[in-house]
């Protein structure tokens, strides 16, 4: 099972709104105005002057809202660790019985027959277990049998000062696989409606600073990558 | 001069937004399916359980951009001071030239013609001294001169939960009268685009609970105050 | 297995530099002398006007830190949900190996003996089949495998204004029982401290405003209540 | 007038704190065992480690309450723009009447007598017009008329994480000369308290990265310089 990440709403003409707020910092001009009569041509300038500039509180006119599913609640307490400008609403354990639910194989266990054997068969068996307990204790303590790798679904809106902050630290190599599976996609279906915003946007490296100093993996990516892996 | 509120910017469908978020927390549906298939029936309802559980979390999906103009920086350094869930971008006195500023008079000045006159002499004079300031130092240095009650713009986005929020401290009877005609003014244009977000919302007192005690103005607003204030 | 709660730091003084505080906003003299040169009596009059007026921005300059453990990865998924004022530093599962893993037991299944015993052993499985997979896989994947039981090690630090909010909310009857013994154990130490401060605090219906609608529980919490279960 | 800053409160112990949650992330022991068997070598060694990685989140388990004088309302608007982790009290102008009020002058006008004498002949004239309309009119509207090089007191707690934030930003020699001073002498300030929390922090040049792009003064910061700042 791989995490669906789509895209359902963000915020209209996104480059045109940080480009009023970045030039109603600046110029005589009211922010209407700028708003409505900015060409094409000064909305792509500005936007990057201000990316440039890393003058990011103005990104934080911008939103972005995925609806996740398909990711492990081992992930999910990893996301919503991600506190500033960002919003979840999760698929709750308390109030939705969780009979006959998917789950997530790290790729590290799929690959391995004698394992994924096991781990599959461990699955169905807490599978029943739980629907036999969620019928003598409420749903909510019989969920403790639950393993970390069952499926959950998320509703997250990121701000994009929040998204460019995500995607730089859960892109990296060093975060784990399924956050950073999560990241990309992310990044890949903003990036269709944004473009300009999202450019030359990913892990820290990229930029050639890698933070993790003694840790770092070695492997830096490059623009080439970024491309192959979103599009 | 009086606050201009226009509201450039909002999140699309933001009533279907908050059901669909509502739902995937209570539903084994998953987001995608929610938000395009739901009737607007079913997001009436969603959205008013919502509201009435005061499950205000969902909330933070939906956001709203103000432009706004015609208020002093007495009244912005009041507006910023809300810090969650709130972005900021104001015209800036370090880059533009404040010459010919436009300046914001109270009502109670306004209405006594002996310093009404006084008032808008010291304008004048502040500005001509602004101006021959600014031609020697820095315009960041001249600004000291600067009277509080000089007109600033500002780009303000709020999400839904932070609007409520401002809305309910700032059209109180307390709160200094030009904060409080911005509120009004901000939760009128919010209205207009998301009647059921915004039903019953006011000062606390709208709801029978004034929260400052002996401090208390003692003219609880009703429905029929906060219609005619609105529209 | 109990949720362990230790209170191993806070806010020096903490009444007194919210007095501080307090006076700063309307008073003539500086924070300095106030901070100093207040009474205990001036103390104690100032906090209680800032609790009943509301003026909650002012319980920001205090904060608590708690180091809890005995509770499990369900809660912390939901403690971590608190955003706004609100530090965690949590024991990873990436680079602690988590084997004897202890785990919470539901008091539900724990006073069911047929189900206790299913339950227990199923955890030994668990923890057996974690160690077999260990030996081939990363800790960080291996985990997918492990219960939401699992017990967790948590360091906290909540502004006071988080605090309270944590507390009103998740006292609540309705909150689920770990996170209630959780949010009543947090009280009970910051009381011990902060005894003017934790006056009153409660869940919403102490003061008699039930907020759960229709889902109240029926049964407000008094102040005899509140004391026999904090001290 | 020169801003006055004092560091009236901070965490208890702060080093021992951070490498108390550092090492609750990554080992067995649980986090108040740490907190008591933590040898000073100990703790030395987790707090380079933390800052060398970057691993901020810890950092907020820390925070430091400055009481701020002397300082401009122009410099307030600017510092209460920072928001996450940062907490403010802040001198009122609606209840406290600003008769003779002090204010801040500028370097560029205090050094130019021509312009200097006007300068204090406008805030004479703006005393006394403000205090002739106070007689009339609400404090709150008779404070249009001041102006922004007011002085204001304020207090301020910040977390560990956003003082180095905004020591960052605010030393930088772009920034403005009042909050630069003001920046500088809260870094001053902590660095006596916890000089391993604080060693090596400046502005971003400092570790050879000016974000200003284009803007860059050319200037970076050496740590001779900063220690000649400081000390």
């Amino acid at each position: 099972m791989e995490p669906t990440v789509k895209l359902i709403n963000y915020t209209k003409e996104p480059e045109r709104v940080i480009a009023a707020a970045a030039r109603l910092c600046y110029s005589e001009r009211s922010g209407e105005d700028l708003f409505e009569n900015l060409s094409d041509e000064e909305v792509k300038k500005l936007v990057k002057n201000i990316l440039n500039l890393g003058h990011y509180s103005v990104l934080e006119h911008v939103s972005f809202t995925f609806s996740i599913s398909g990711i492990s609640r081992v992930t999910t307490h990893q996301l919503v660790r991600h506190r500033v400008g960002c919003s979840y609403s999760q698929r709750s354990q308390r109030y939705i019985k969780e009979d006959n639910f998917d789950y997530i194989i790290p790729p590290s266990i799929q690959e391995r027959p004698e394992l994924l054997e096991k781990y599959n068969e461990t699955m169905e068996n807490l599978n029943n277990l739980y629907e036999e307990f969620a019928q003598v204790v409420p749903k909510e303590d019989a969920r403790y049998l639950l393993p970390q790798a069952i499926e959950s679904k998320i509703m997250v809106t990121y701000s994009l000062r929040a998204l460019l902050h995500f995607i730089k630290l859960r892109t990296c190599r060093r975060a784990q696989w399924e956050i950073q599976t999560l990241a990309w996609k992310m990044l890949k279906e903003a990036k269709q409606v944004a473009p300009l915003l999202l450019e030359n946007v990913g892990p820290a490296c990229l930029n050639g600073n890698c933070p993790e100093g003694k840790l770092s993996c070695g492997r830096p990516y490059t623009k080439e990558d970024i491309d192959s892996l979103i599009i």
